[in-house]
């Protein structure tokens, strides 16, 4: 008997359930393992003892693959928990390892962003430590993109057409009064820019908004902001700017920082940097101002993910087997770009010691001088990440996804 | 040669743009019309002379019907003009008529809601009064769907289905922790509560979030809302409310009313409804609480609109085109629901004056006796107006929509 476990980490995208489809794919073609075990709620659900045996799932359901692949969220759940160091908690490695063992998991597949390639690293080394053959191995996933050693990772396609697609309806619905406007857009995005970026893949042959990008990558200067949109408002009449949601001074003080006043009904403690800038903007412009939050849904809007997002999530959980085949453990599936255009990848991996615990920004070439919007580089990188609509089938009126109620 | 010209006004909707491509259908088919011209930003763009012609635009391209059909906001623009009483300012609607005669205008078609009909009433009094032949009809559309007598109005179906399928994604989102939370949705609807009961919709075979749904129909009662959210915690891990931006208490205080505190950065002079209750529930709740605001993309997020919706819409065009070949003026096209299941529905049209500004709530017996929640009911009539998914050219990654440049 050989066995595998998966679990999910981090925050949710819409392709991470992709990956586990790959696994489960990968596995139907070369049955390399009996059983394909999930674990819910990241690794708190193998310290729980807490799992379901998706390799039943997929006996018992013929559309369980492929309404996973298009699922949002993780199907499996998430947990927030970082792993504490071996010297300071030995009990916990051996309560893992012990559980693996009574399941006789060969592999351990942990899909997530940074902190969960930490928990890969730890538990890798863990296992050459004690001879364990357990091997673990991380796949990618972040709507972020802020994960070294990989082009990009999966989520952030998905999350990038949903912003897309989202500025290019917002700019129909800024053009349609002949009043002056500007609409403030807030993306996700602590400290690193790449979603707001992808809000520049809404320009097409006739819409130029957003008009003014600005990502965490370069401290923001409020009153070149000022000047900036004063100058475009001598041409526009609706001006769209993106920002991330880490915007920062240049003494690091985030623009979203909380006000004190709390009304009868506690309004006004929270302030997000959209709504922040709009009230700026709207203390010196003579103009209407208002402010959009994308929110959690450009992490979970599933209906509109990518497809190439998916079908590079699909290979990256094949690739994670693969790598189990080849013996390997304390890895990450990667992809690498081989070029632009046309596109073409390839999927590999990398030792995950040089991943975990890094953050990747947006690089310096892909900003333009002014700080105030994104060159052709970051499209030529990016446009192919949110190409194809994946088919996702409706069931009265609403998006057909996997039950999750076993979450609940 | 006999033309005619259509405006649009009001807010944005995804299904506005498809009633005149209804118009242009009936006309294909017909030849009533030489010319069918479109006036840009609503009446105001009669005002100024400022207009296109939608029959060489058809001519000239071959999708650009269908490509209107889906295209989000209006394509003519929009304006917030209110026309004045004809005592007020004669001018005025004598300029639209030696316009309409120069035009050679046999037809006006206006697409909006109340204020849009309330032109219609005023334009449509005024032809008989000075015994001109021009004809004057209304359009509906609102994704508010507060028009009376009609069943239901062009917009609401995609607005709802966006919705809909936003609070399914929403769900899926928040159930990924083991962690309890609050998520608070705030929909659009200053006065009547049809958006917000859509969210309804999103309940599937294991989705029963919302698990709250308040409307403005109801005076909002914090306690009791306070109260509801801590029963449900008992049970749930997270818990979804959804609720008006029109909310308000039994003395008709919006519970998004202003703070007064505003920060060096200009912080928290304005709070959404959904942003205020999250705050007074954070204030009260050991549990993580926050909000989504599902903004202008609710009414402009033409990629996920609702098939059945353009189609009716589409329909009420070509309705209003048969309305002034029988020589009727002064009427809007209407739908009539005949049954829920199978739905069917006939297009009719009823005379403007008992239209032009009255507003259609939600009724009680769609509203369950806590005023918490929305009931069966509600569900038989909103279902069939989200079914169905037209197909959405996509190019480059985004939805493939048709040129908006001449409005900016």
């Amino acid at each position: 008997m050989k066995n595998c476990i998966i679990a999910q980490s981090g925050g949710p995208t819409t392709a991470i359930n992709a990956s586990i489809a790959g696994v489960l794919i990968e596995n139907q073609t070369n049955n390399y393992f009996n059983n394909v075990y999930g674990a819910l709620n990241g690794i708190t659900g193998i310290l729980n003892h807490r799992i379901i045996n998706l390799t039943d799932k997929v006996a018992a359901d013929n559309n369980f693959i492929s309404k996973l692949k298009i699922t949002p969220a993780m199907y499996l759940g998430s947990c927030r928990y970082k792993l504490p160091n071996l010297d300071n908690s030995p009990d916990t490695y051996q309560t893992i390892f012990s559980y693996f063992e009574q399941l006789e998991i060969d592999t351990f597949f942990y899909v997530g962003g940074n902190d969960s390639m930490d928990t890969v690293l730890k538990l890798s080394e863990y296992a050459k430590q004690i001879n364990s053959p357990v091997k673990v191995l991380g796949i990618p996933k972040t709507i972020d993109n802020d994960l070294c050693h990989t082009d990009h990772t999966p989520g952030y396609g998905s999350a990038a057409k949903y912003i897309a697609t989202s500025l290019l309806e917002i700019a129909h619905d800024t053009c349609i009064y002949p009043l002056q406007s500007v609409t403030v857009v807030e993306i996700m995005g602590r400290d690193a820019g790449w979603l707001t970026a992808a809000s520049a893949l809404a320009r097409n042959k006739y819409n130029v908004a957003p008009h003014l990008i600005y990502l965490p990558e370069r401290d923001f200067d409020l009153d070149q902001c000022i000047a900036d949109t004063k100058e475009l408002l001598k041409s526009n009449h609706a001006v769209v700017i993106a920002i991330s949601e880490g915007l920062h001074d240049k003494d690091g003080n985030y623009i979203s920082a909380s006000g004190t006043e709390i009304d009868h009904f506690g309004h006004c403690k929270l302030s997000g940097a959209g709504k922040s800038l709009e009230q700026a903007l709207n203390n010196v412009l003579d103009t209407k101002v208002r402010s959009v939050e994308l929110s959690v849904l450009q992490r979970a809007a599933a209906h509109c993910a990518s497809l190439c997002d998916l079908d590079e999530s699909v290979s990256l959980g094949q690739q994670a087997v693969c790598l189990s085949q080849e013996n390997k453990s304390g890895y990450m599936a990667t992809i690498e770009r081989l070029s632009d255009q046309p596109y073409q990848t390839k999927i590999s991996s990398c030792n995950i010691e040089v991943i975990a615990n890094e953050v990747k920004q947006v690089p310096d070439s892909y900003i333009n001088a002014q700080g105030n919007n994104i060159t052709q580089e970051f499209i030529d990188y990016a446009l192919p990440l949110i190409q194809g609509e994946p088919d996702i089938p409706f069931e009265n009126g609403i998006p057909s996804y996997l039950d999750i109620s076993h979450l609940v």
